[in-house]
């Protein structure tokens, strides 16, 4: 088996099992509860905010931990909108739909919100953000890196442009934290996600940095856990994993960026130099290192999958949230893309464990499998195949 | 170490912790993707869903996986309170926070909330049900047991009474269900939240029992995982390991009932027996077999689980939630508890893996550090100690 999906999800490290693992059988204590089985508990989710505090550099009171990227996200767009009068919420047109859908929920409620376009790559035009800000603005909340494409936005003068202008400013960084060193002081960011399941942590755990100083409202009342912005028994052994996670992920931050940029320059470069009428989608060089996305003209990406699954590679045509409802991915359709484009499209994630000859049995299957489909592609005609 | 909080949390099974693995080593797709690795968690997710379903008699596509019962909790208010024009809602004072703090808000925004009295023992009282029931109220939500106490309310009754008046009925069950049998369809109840760590299962994992037909609105938008009712990529390992935990709860609901009767009743009787000035809080008989709530008079608790915890026995004065906010608890105040009655309660709450020996441990390090702490004591003239 070749997994090639991983910014849909990752393995957990096995150091990250190790240190989950007492917390199951032996400190299983409620961490709000004054006993030794509670204080350890609860020791254990200090130091875990630490580890993920110090890999984006916060302090740890800034850190708020959450179900995960989605909760976070919602946190924020709810959290934010109910603190204040504006109304007006800019966002670009792109973002995970956990970022989308809270927006246009609130757009039913009567807020304006501002779908930012997006160019051919991906990116924002920072124009285009300053004409949209207004009086009204409360909050602007932009991608740190796209999920289906990899493009990374210009986050350090948006953060800038939204400082200036007095607006809190929130990105979605799931995709880039453990990828790209992220210093939340230096970028002046208010608020950032993070998912534990995207770094070699356990799924159902994230967090939400925000910036000391930056009022939220909570999502989940009850008990008053995480200072009273997130109720809930914590799920101890998961923060603590998510904690681990985020300590080797700033110990193996370096060796990690060669390993992937390593990964995806042969794969991408193999790719369009042996199958014919193929592209490379997102922003050429502004990209996370570990995402590759092509568009394969003249054939079906689903069709793909399926193809490359039957020779056991794991691969994705975009966001796995969107697989279900089987829509044609707004991402690609807001960089312009036209329909063939769009179906043809396939993502290749490389991980810490994938290695080079995998990717060259990865390429060698594409070869096979695309040119198959060609053959009994309704477009075969017009490129010729 | 003696481990008797198992109301605030519980040690998780040991074929819990061995059904997760594989699932942070091997199979850790996520479960919305369509290749092999996304299919396989999915399957997982389903059969586990299963497990949970059958545990309460519901279907499968009745349960809405959740982060806890916190979550389930609040899913119910906002999700139903915003399904309906009706504006009024009925609960308990003895409600769990999760429950209270969520109503609260909605009370701010406008809706009237009844919070029923409860008598000295805990039970709410069916006519005053009655009397607040109007043309307005869209949902009544009562828990099975309660966490403190651990009294339990007459559900069927009280979800007869909603059905007839065409309610929705809602039941925070965390702390009964696996430990007495329900048939969510013969108690006609319409939604019923489950939490997995209070059954050996993993922290951070739930489930909303939804009846087939109940309309319900999400809490958290996105990727529109659940059925679109929560979204966010599935905790798989940690959804399996509440499956496996449901399905031994379900296997050995027998013998765990008749154990904790055991270890309750042998703890209740000595205690009551052999420490004076003692009271067993809660109803006498309706209660969940594996609580023992006292007052020791003329002692503080909160001492007394300083002097327990340096004798390695882990206990605690009612909910572990609210520990930090050092509030009295409302649940006594609610059952007309003097501050006195109040100050000086503990709860013992035994699990599967006490046993006998433990409970006598524990009775003689309470007689000995209740005699210790009523020495000095402010009401030793009052009661002669």
């Amino acid at each position: 088996m070749i997994y090639l999906d991983n910014a849909a999800s990752t393995p957990v490290h096995e150091k990250v099992i190790e240190e989950m693992l007492p917390f199951f059988r032996e400190h299983y204590g409620n961490p709000s509860s004054i006993h030794r089985h509670g204080r350890l508990a609860n020791a254990a989710i200090q130091n875990a905010r630490k580890r993920i505090a110090s890999l984006i550099n916060a302090e740890s009171n800034e850190i708020l931990i959450t179900s995960g990227g989605t909760e976070s996200n919602n946190t924020t767009i709810y959290g934010i909108a109910s603190q204040t009068q504006g109304g007006h919420i800019i966002t670009s047109s792109i973002e995970h739909d956990a970022i989308l859908e809270p927006l246009k929920r609130l757009e039913k409620e009567g807020y304006r919100i501002s779908f930012l376009p997006v160019d051919k790559h991906g990116l924002v035009n920072l124009e285009d953000l300053k004409k949209e800000i207004s009086n009204e603005t409360c909050l602007i909340t932009i991608m740190y890196a796209n999920n289906e494409v990899g493009t990374i936005q210009p986050i350090k003068e948006i953060s800038q442009l939204a400082r200036e202008k007095n607006i809190i400013f929130h990105t979605d960084a799931v995709q880039v934290v453990g990828k790209i060193p992220i210093d939340v002081k230096k970028l002046g960011i208010d608020l950032l996600s993070i998912s534990s399941h995207k770094l070699n942590g356990p799924k159902g755990v994230g967090a939400l940095y925000i910036r000391s100083g930056v009022k939220i409202s909570p999502l989940i009342l009850g008990g008053g856990q995480e200072n009273e912005l997130r109720s809930g028994t914590e799920n101890v052994a998961s923060i603590v994993g998510f904690g681990m996670a985020c300590k080797l992920a700033k110990e193996d931050i370096n060796q990690n960026m060669i390993h992937f940029k390593k990964l995806t320059s042969r794969l991408i470069s193999r790719v369009l130099g042996e199958i014919p009428f193929t592209t490379l989608n997102g922003h050429p060089d502004m990209r996370v290192s570990n995402n590759a996305h092509f568009t394969f003209f003249g054939v079906s990406g689903e069709d793909l999958i399926i193809k490359l699954d039957e020779n056991k590679i794991s691969a994705s045509t975009g966001s796995a949230c969107s697989v279900k409802i089987q829509k044609a991915s707004h991402v690609l359709k807001a960089m312009g893309f036209s329909h063939e484009q769009v179906s043809g499209s396939l993502r290749l994630t490389v991980g810490v464990a994938n290695t080079e000859q995998e990717i060259d049995e990865t390429v060698d299957v594409l070869k096979k499998v695309v040119q198959e489909l060609r053959t009994v592609s309704p477009y075969k005609s017009k490129y010729n195949f």
